[in-house]
């Protein structure tokens, strides 16, 4: 690997965390918190200097050696790098004052999953607050797409870094250009971020509560600003946020169609219809199952859709305690939180479109007992699916389901039940929140060891960057210099 | 598909049932319960009857149109045939008087899971107590297999029944005939349920228990003849009973090198050898885990080895009730439900050899992001790894736990815990028998609702015939005629 070039992506980052660190100082200045915004002031000098340092030779060949290996590796270590500097003003304020724990919160804010070792969040000050739900928006679209977005990497081959950071089996490059298709990305996130903060401001919420809780709607995050989550908010204010967590989860390719006027081509995104297909069908079920806990249909229909929007986009806010409701509709959400979103959103989980190209290659070979000599090629999107993209899926899908497994092994001598193990590490991996049992949405992580904690960090990081890139880490071999 | 041909072959597994049916037919002669045999001869009238009826119309071309389709087909819609007839007798005898109860016992015992909806275990007559256990010596190698080895079949490609049958990604065959590898297989299987059934009499073992009892051993069943079990029995027997299901679990190509004098050829299945690391690698840390719970080094080493070697094997019996072991014990067990005994053994699960391919084609997958150009051949037992083999391995896996999730779903409506539907699913889908918390060692299936009871026999059988045979039959393009 060429190392100086990944100590060089790194700084890079540091430096915009810097500034993103710099908005919560704002909040602070808002709220006259002053001992606290100067931590987050402290903090941002470390990341900057932290980001000159890592930046002080600039490494040769830039323009051409960023290879998949380095483009997997730069991600991974500097999304380790964002989170440990990220978590920082949650010790030194000493609100979080355990390293693990802030670490935890803060890889939950980053990769958007929400889960929270915090069992009262109201005590937090305003500003760290806001800037636990504004680590879900900085992760949401991703941290590279922001800077490539920001910065012209003339000739660069930082395709790489994209394919690291981007949900989904392939990268959804709109147009040719990687920074024009960044930028894009980037316009159509915060035109989402700023339509949802208005529609949240209008159904009566507080600016703090709208700009807090639409960095967690439009990230698909979770972190909720009160401790019973979204339960105190009104039957509008709830279906809106149901709407928006469900446009958040779309792959944002129908987006940039619609922009640019394409809309014939959103009907053929066969992701997108599987992925409302099976969102309808979901709060139908569950709708059906729950009928009898809830006054009226319009109550059951509200908590059945924001439940199965907030899973399935891997948000993970809950209005009512879902560990109540029978096992039907649990069974439900466990099998959502494993679905996840469309690719190409802000959402996590094993994706639509990956369970749809497993499904094809399943019902292929299924049918080639049945015709041995006629094997058809499979398409998505009216797309041949190469041998190289069915490969990877499926191993995709194999190390998804032993790191499952090896996650359970690793976190069992903390003695929890089965079912709080298994959704933990499930609400962990496909970075949605809450799970059941004693971490359903009426619980925290708290309850688990430090040990476990740390296999749920590796966990959320692994999740939101797809497996490959935490991986190859691990690998001797990619650490050899050429 | 070629329906003649399908249904000429069932009819010879029903006569091959008739003849099986006079074994306990036996028994009941040794025991006076003439009430009860007579029952068994008038089930094998009936088997031999229809055996008769599907055979009248011999199909033409019979040797040269098995094709896997047919192949499957047969195998799977033959195992459906065994199992309803092979129930009849529980209904008629009035012993267990529900038909799918019925069924789910003797498909439990066919397919070698051991799970039972019987409280009282006891309360069966020696006769069908008998029949019971026998399932599981007629399942475990195969019904196939058998008529395979005694029926000559000139010039049938056979081929496709046995693979439809034969546990694991490949068929072992040990000799380039067909019907020769079949004999041997059944050779092997008599010799280790003979010295098995020796054994235990020389423990101490009465001749009814000796002989019951190994069949679940050597079959890798699980089908206990007490209420409790192996609990009663002596601590000589019981690492009688560990050492024979370890041995059921290995591949039978081990024992043919053995038979041939092939010793150095065992030394080059990595198969068997990872089959025993994971055995000794289990039994260390669940020991380890569980050892203040009992008394004496012995005791709990005797416990651990003979629950290790019960999943393992997917035999399924217990000397303890394991659902009381602490979180990592239960959590290695529910692993091993999943990994499963050896490709060509007697036991189910994924099968090692699987898990070692898909764990080869996950680091081929890794190491590509680090060296993309340079792509190495995978190996298996120093034969290198068709394409072909790794799609197939890859589908299973996905098949797999669709299933699991599907299954989970179906049989949610009973509202039972996660963790009881969960285990129950792999305890049935891996062919083990008990699972945790409900159904769990000390207790039974009886818990669940008769159309969960459906949902576990299709699990029961999809897992012993490896989910394509059971799966084909679904599709509509299956049964169109040429």
């Amino acid at each position: 690997m060429n190392l100086p070039i990944v100590r060089y992506i790194t700084g890079w980052v540091l430096k915009f965390e810097a500034a993103f660190l710099l908005i919560p100082v704002i909040v602070g200045l808002c709220y006259k918190e002053y001992h606290i915004l100067v931590i987050y002031l402290i903090v941002a000098a470390l990341c900057l200097l932290a980001g000159f340092v890592l930046q002080i030779k600039k490494p040769k060949d830039m323009a051409s050696q960023i290879y998949i290996r380095e483009g997997f590796a730069s991600v991974a270590l500097a999304w380790v790098a964002l989170s440990v500097f990220g978590c920082l003003p949650f010790v030194m304020t000493g609100e979080i004052p355990n390293f693990v724990d802030a670490l935890f919160e803060t890889v939950s804010g980053l990769t958007t999953t929400g889960a929270s070792i915090l069992d009262d969040v109201e005590a937090l000050s305003k500003t760290s607050m806001f800037w636990r739900c504004f680590t879900h928006w900085i992760g949401g679209m991703g941290i590279f797409v922001f800077i490539m977005a920001v910065l012209p990497m003339v000739g660069l081959q930082s395709m790489n870094l994209m394919r690291a950071e981007s949900p989904g089996p392939s990268v959804g490059k709109f147009v040719p250009k990687l920074q024009n298709s960044a930028i894009l990305s980037y316009v159509i996130y915060i035109a989402i971020t700023i339509i949802c903060f208005i529609s949240y401001l209008i159904s009566g919420m507080t600016v703090y509560e709208s700009i807090t809780l639409c960095f967690g709607t439009v990230g698909t995050g979770g972190f909720g600003i009160y401790n019973d989550s979204m339960a105190s908010f009104t039957p509008l204010q709830i279906n809106l946020m149901t709407i928006f967590m469900i446009l958040s989860g779309v792959n944002y390719s129908v987006y940039f169609c619609m922009i640019t006027g394409h809309l014939k081509e959103i009907l053929s995104f066969e992701e997108v219809r599987y992925y409302f297909i099976i969102i309808f069908g979901s709060i139908a079920l569950i709708a059906w199952n729950i009928h009898s806990m809830y006054g009226s249909i319009g109550e059951t229909i509200r908590h059945a859709a924001f439940q199965v929007g907030s899973v399935i986009t891997t948000s993970g806010f809950s209005t009512v305690d879902f560990d109540q409701w029978p096992q039907l509709s649990k069974n439900i959400l466990i099998i959502l939180m494993i679905v996840g979103a469309c690719a190409g959103s802000t959402g996590g989980g094993m994706k639509v479109s990956r369970l749809l190209i497993l499904f094809k290659s399943i019902a292929k070979e299924i049918r080639s007992i049945i015709h041995p000599h006629n094997v058809r090629k499979l398409y998505l999107d009216k797309h041949p699916l190469s041998d190289e993209m069915l490969r990877s899926t499926n191993a995709y899908a194999a190390i998804y389901f032993v790191l499952i497994f090896v996650s359970i092994l690793l976190i069992a001598h903390d003695n929890l039940d089965f079912t709080t193990n298994f959704t933990a590490v499930l609400a962990t991996l496909n970075n949605i929140g809450p799970g059941l049992g004693m971490v359903g949405p009426s619980h925290s992580f708290s309850v688990y060891s430090m040990f476990s904690k740390c296999v749920f960090i590796f966990d959320m990081l692994a999740g939101r960057l797809e497996l490959f890139p935490i991986l190859i880490l691990f690998l001797p071999s990619c650490w050899r210099k050429y």
